[in-house]
């Protein structure tokens, strides 16, 4: 289905074990081991999440085949950051609008008192 | 699969087709007609696309169901940039890096002409 780059990407991340790998990638290069480690899940269904994380392009893993680790990549993020950003100015706007509601309900708050 | 909110977010994003009507959106609200012009796909391909985005919370749709227009709801991209910010530091040190490399490129450059 995911055949696009981008896609790809967002595809990878849509899987919490996968997420929770990065954020433990983020701290420090880690075995197949040392990522099961915390979850309850087979070595090889780690494996298999590494090879989706590998292809889009979000961890890169070493040749040694008995130490082989795996080390995140953030430049797939970056892609992704660069495609939300013309997004920001809707969030950006919500923060705004709450903001000078909040700030209406403060002044109102302060005539009535 | 997709069982958790982020899951679900990034999962509906993993789709050209649906990115590509979030970016219409974010242009202006635009009924399923509207939305399946551009493309060559069919107005029930175009719905189930929309009923992805909208249980991700990425878009509403209005009641009215003659002219039921969509919108589109940036609350979710808030959440995926929250989840991505930690993440920042690696591409920004990776750019660091890179910028450090083409200022040395330079000034060898400078000592060689």
């Amino acid at each position: 289905m995911a055949t696009d780059r981008l896609s790809e990407i967002f595809a990878a991340l849509a899987d919490p074990t996968r997420r929770a790998i990065l954020a433990r990638l983020a701290e420090s290069d880690a075995t197949v081991n040392e990522l099961a480690e915390p979850f309850s899940i087979s070595l090889p269904a780690i494996s298999r999440h590494l090879k989706v994380l590998e292809k889009a392009g979000l961890i890169t893993r070493s040749r040694s085949a008995q130490w082989r680790s795996s080390s995140l990549r953030a430049e797939p993020l970056a892609e992704v950051a660069a495609w939300m950003d013309p997004y920001r100015q809707f969030w950006d706007e919500n923060l705004d609008r709450l903001e000078a509601h909040l700030k209406q309900l403060q002044s109102q708050e302060g005539k009535s008192s």
